[in-house]
């Protein structure tokens, strides 16, 4: 049976988040703040000067653009809150064309998993990818591969929010779907989207690896793009990760490896719709392959299908859906059964 | 005479900040998040499919980089105190090859000004300029135009840390100066550095004025190329203006349009080594060109040179350097004195 069922978690906390837990309320924030890890300088040599005038103003610049550069490093922001009841710091892993604003806010405006763990006690670090985001840019197609742009039809069409091909035309959604589709909040949503390049794999990872070495062992939270570089990150350094929660991954780690993640208890989360979607049944279907592949090296990997819990209409942004509290309750409640909450 | 000397702030506050504000305390937060402002819907077509092959992998790809594409758009991060003492938000912009960073710490892994103001119980909205950061990012040079990145060297010779050309190949510094400038400190900086591009400003004065629309009158604190678009920007948009603090702008606003800002009480500030530079020596000429008309047309602008007042060392990166609490003090008071905190 692939689908494992998870066990003590009540019906009335899936649908409530945790109860007690006032959203309204000020916070208070030990400490927060910034910093970037990892990186390495890049020499550029051989380019020719560019020659430029601006549309605006009219002067021309010449622009030596060869020189040292800093690549690669990733930014994060670290938030404290008091008292703190996680055993270790919790982090938020963001997928392809975004950044940690994608924990941050809902496109409805609500506050994002960021402030759900953080208002439960969880020191949590939210990271901007290497090469998108606050954490730098390099030149493309030198050093970070070709920039990919995603066209506003893109989302609505392939993360399960309309209902196939043409859907963003159309102005058609799933039915019962979750995600904020008013049009000025399928806007905001739009509003987060950055570039993303096709060379930056092994940047992204070690300066995962980077955050996680400076950090400590820390429970991860990743979401599609962000949770195939988690299970490979987590397949290098298990030692860092006491626990890993993989949201809608879009990949998987490495097969001949899977033992490497034995002592990494995983959760595996998938929304609504995946079985009638073409793309993504595949990818979950490899998903649950490759944690079959872990299980059968003793690891621990439970799949959560959220519409078999009776948690429908889930699209591929869990984290911005209109349920995204109660579904970060599940989270938060695994979390707290491994003994990782007080 | 150029220069006018701020009245009422006493050396004392000027050497330590505001007295009595422990920066180790807790913060009490009534809410954080972040939104997009602005942005528009751009169609690109006539361009050819991509054949692409990652490094790593091997597959071709095709992508079919034609459609509608949001851009344009700005990032806020907003952050609630409480209690609330200043009478108005209080909005951080940056300046070119930077993001919000430049304000949510510093090289030394200090608490940057975002910390200071919140402290004092300012809301502060810090922004990521529209193409950068968090902001997103457009095909170039189709839409944004041309992207320029900086070495390694660049910083350290054009903003008054070093000496001059050749200073970073050497490792030596302007005598006194407070820019963090250990190794690891200065790799600190330039990780925080991104891309910019050559054809954003129009898009960049937008977003601003969106933002202001948004949130109402403010205080705006502004550094650098952010300088030069917010003097730009209040020329626009005056009556969302409570005061404008332009910490070494490198540029000035509309001098037919020097009118404008009568009503905008506006500080100007430019750190050390100012004279002996070629380059900033002939900004700050211009900028206080600029502020005579101002001031000829009926404006305030009190020229803060930091040397003059006893306060030395500081770089271009004001709020980065080791004295940077000390210059906030200075604005801190200049606020209060101006009747926006209580």
């Amino acid at each position: 049976m692939r689908q494992r069922v998870m066990r003590g978690i009540s019906a009335l906390v899936v649908a409530s988040g945790l109860a007690g837990v006032a959203q309204a309320q000020p916070l208070t924030i030990e400490r927060f703040g910034s910093f970037h890890v990892g990186g390495q300088e890049v020499e550029i040599s051989g380019k020719p000067v560019i020659e430029y005038t601006p549309t605006v103003g009219g002067a021309p610049l010449r622009i030596d653009p060869n020189g040292t550069y800093m690549v690669g490093q990733m930014y994060a922001q670290f938030m404290v809150p008091q008292p703190v009841r996680g055993t270790v710091p919790l982090m938020l892993w963001h997928g392809a064309y975004l950044t940690g604003v994608t924990y941050e806010t809902t496109p409805d405006g609500r506050e994002g998993w960021q402030h759900y763990f953080l208002r439960r006690g969880w020191t949590t670090y939210v990271t901007d990818a290497v090469e998108r985001g606050r954490s730098g840019a390099a030149m493309t197609p030198d050093i970070f591969g070709l920039a990919i742009h995603l066209p506003t039809s893109n989302p609505w069409e392939r993360f399960r929010i309309g209902d196939g091909a043409g859907s963003h035309a159309r102005g058609t959604v799933l039915e019962g779907n979750q995600f904020p589709t008013e049009p000025e909040q399928y806007r905001a949503f739009m509003r987060q989207v950055v570039a993303r390049y096709l060379g930056t794999d092994e940047y992204v990872i070690a300066a995962y690896i980077a955050l996680l070495e400076r950090v400590g062992p820390s429970v991860v939270i990743a979401h599609s793009q962000g949770g195939a570089f988690a299970w490979q990150v987590a397949q290098r350094r298990p030692d860092l990760f006491r626990a890993l929660v993989l949201v809608e991954p879009a990949g998987t780690g490495i097969a001949a490896d899977a033992a490497k993640l034995k002592d990494v208890p995983t959760m595996l989360m998938y929304g609504d719709y995946v079985e009638g979607d073409p793309r993504w049944s595949v990818i979950r279907r490899n998903a649950r392959r490759f944690a079959d592949a872990v299980r059968a090296a003793g690891g621990t990997v439970d799949d959560v299908d959220l519409p078999a819990r009776g948690i429908r209409g889930n699209s591929h942004m869990i984290m911005m859906d209109r349920n995204s509290d109660a579904v970060a309750g599940l989270i938060q409640e695994w979390l707290a059964a491994r003994g990782l909450w007080r």
